[in-house]
């Protein structure tokens, strides 16, 4: 029987598909390993779910199922590294991925596990990116699946999930009240909500974190800078090179550095003040709209980890969240959402507090292609020029 | 001294970095190569260009230029060819590149030539992806970049190229006009225009045909469907296979199906009319904004080509396009621009003509990314439910 665990009770439970949550705390359940067992990297698959399958809680790959997730570019960022005297710098752009953002490499997980199951019908609560990736998963399994989306969803999101052909359902009311009752409802209605802290997701975002591991010669980076919002994500980079360490790959861990946007920064005032624990955000503030969640569903957790592994959480500014995106376009040619490149802000932000060596190796991921938030672009002044014909070689020089 | 040659003169001149047009009958020049060199692949690299690079026109790649374009996924397409009974079916994901379009494989090599010979400011006549593509690589290199676009050009189109800050200027008057003087103004002002028949881009193009080869376990495909606007990309297709065939690694060519928008179809209408040129069309009338190019600059050489080796071109309607970029979405899970499906569109409309076999292999070029197109979306009926928590349930069975 497969079991998940409970990081804060430190007790395993039966694998309950339709509610990945402790019974005793209510804090997200993890996937549990048998230890012992060996694993190694299956380099020469084709698909990378097949090449790190060992380190997954999967018996085989359905390659039907795979849109080409992952295999993303580790691209050098020299330019920026250069302007702020930085050590090596890289991006690993995770928007290039089948429906342009992260989200694909844990539902490719999520998808796997639900179809094994014979599961038959699936479900998410999103606004953005997890609307799209779960409704393209699912039109590619053949699944009926179902959006559920805050009523006032802009309409971008509403058509880049929606084309995909899912269940679309706007829902009036409390977000937070909406992501806990799915669970009960999906139970009663047969439908696997693949939500945020879902514990196969989090295993899927593992893949990131191993093939930043290859893509450096098969060494850990020094930091990561991820950006944090409901806290799955950065569990799941941070389980990879934990796994990492116990297939004795790698020595230290890797500084972890979680980063969000001032305007909603629960998790970066929690570990500043001390706390084990956060107090939900009242009022958003941010153009950063992806990674505003004003009470983080594995909150508990990522303050916990983040404490007894040395990570860290910072908080930036929406304008240095604009000009990081700039930077990253007009200096490295990589365009992200803003929610991105709050990880060069957070850089930026840290470098005098870190004092960065030499050696060090320096990773940001890039979570979401930045066509999917056009309209935060206006505010970035893009200078026009206007010619006719005959007087556009005045403006060529 | 670097040639290139011109397939209609038989001829070969010196490399004019300014303008690559044949100085006696103005078509497009293409790359020379001297015969005999042994060419092989060095699958071993990290990135495609030094892969394939004794096949590109460069000596060596300088890798602080990429920005991790190519290693896209071909993904089966199980369920559409299961609907209309065809034969195995494959999606080559172009949209999975750096600045998300099948451009960044010709923008790649172009850079890297401009800048192996000095070329310090770089530009492009474009209304999309070739903008984005070429504002992104400029800015990678730390060229300035001077991107000309039609006065009107939409928004969204302004922005995704804007971001990566180029000189972007909007030109009153005909399109057609200012794509042939920007090498005469460039020329003037030392600007290297690499516009859509660039010889560099199109050889660039030829990798993506390489990897296809690769990914179906060294063999050709028999059919290859690729959206055909200016005509670059399939003639960068059309020579992989050549390279190929030269090299020994395959005996016959695919049979490479060029698609046009029925409402700008100009070589779809000459080739059914058997003539050798085409007419420029007068009236543009196609959703398909990215493939409507009324006077494409290589279409002599296209309808030469695909003649002379047995390809078709033929012409969809703007339904047709929508339905297959519907049927990419909600049956296989891959969101791409309307120009893309024209490609699935295109194979729907001739498969019978084809009298397909079991043992054939077809591959559609996925060209670009849907997020570009969001306008078109608004014409995807897509169906929006509402609800309240309390009566959510009704809404889920």
């Amino acid at each position: 029987m497969e079991k998940l665990e409970c990081v804060f009770c430190q007790k395993r439970f039966p694998l309950d598909i339709f509610s990945p949550f402790c019974p005793i705390c209510h804090e997200p359940l993890l996937c549990s390993y048998p230890s012992g067992r060996r694993k190694r990297f299956h380099l020469e698959k084709r698909l990378p779910l097949d090449r790190f399958l060992d380190f997954l809680p999967l018996k085989r790959i359905d390659p039907g199922l795979s849109l080409g997730e992952g295999d993303t570019p580790l691209v050098p960022l020299k330019r920026v590294a250069k302007k702020f005297d930085l050590p090596p710098l890289w991006a690993k752009n995770e928007a290039l991925n089948p429906s342009y953002s992260f989200k694909d490499r844990g539902t490719a997980v999520a998808i796997q596990k639900a179809v094994s199951l014979g599961i038959e019908k699936i479900g998410t609560v999103s606004t953005g990116n997890m609307a799209a990736s779960t409704a393209a998963y699912g039109a590619r399994a053949g699944l009926e699946t179902f959006v559920l989306l805050k009523e006032g969803t802009a309409v971008s999101s509403l058509l880049t999930a929606g084309i995909y052909g899912p269940r679309l359902i706007a829902v009036e009311g409390d977000y937070g009240a909406l992501f806990r009752k799915s669970f009960s409802l999906g139970r009663k209605t047969g439908i696997c909500f693949l939500n945020s802290v879902d514990p196969f997701r989090i295993e899927g975002y593992k893949l990131t974190g191993f093939e930043v591991f290859g893509q450096l010669g098969n060494r850990a980076p020094s930091f990561i800078f991820v950006p944090l919002s409901s806290g799955g994500h950065l569990l799941g980079i941070m389980r990879s090179f934990e796994d990492l360490k116990e297939a004795g790959l790698i020595r230290g861990y890797p500084v972890i550095v979680g980063v969000q946007a001032a305007g909603c920064a629960p998790l970066a005032r929690a570990l500043a003040a001390g706390k084990v624990s956060y107090e939900r955000v009242r009022r958003v503030r941010t153009i950063a709209h992806a990674i505003s969640n004003p009470a983080p569903p594995a909150g508990r957790l990522v303050l916990k980890w983040i404490r007894e592994r040395g990570g860290m959480i910072v908080a930036v500014s929406d304008g240095e969240i604009l000009a990081a995106q700039r930077m990253l376009a007009q200096d490295e040619g990589i365009f992200c959402q803003p929610e991105s490149a709050t990880t060069l802000a957070g850089l930026l932000k840290l470098r005098k507090r870190f004092r960065l060596k030499r050696r060090d190796r320096v990773v940001l991921i890039i979570t979401g292609c930045g066509l999917k938030s056009l309209q935060t672009l206006e505010s970035q002044k893009i200078k026009l020029q206007r010619a006719d014909l005959d007087h556009l070689a005045e403006k060529m020089t």
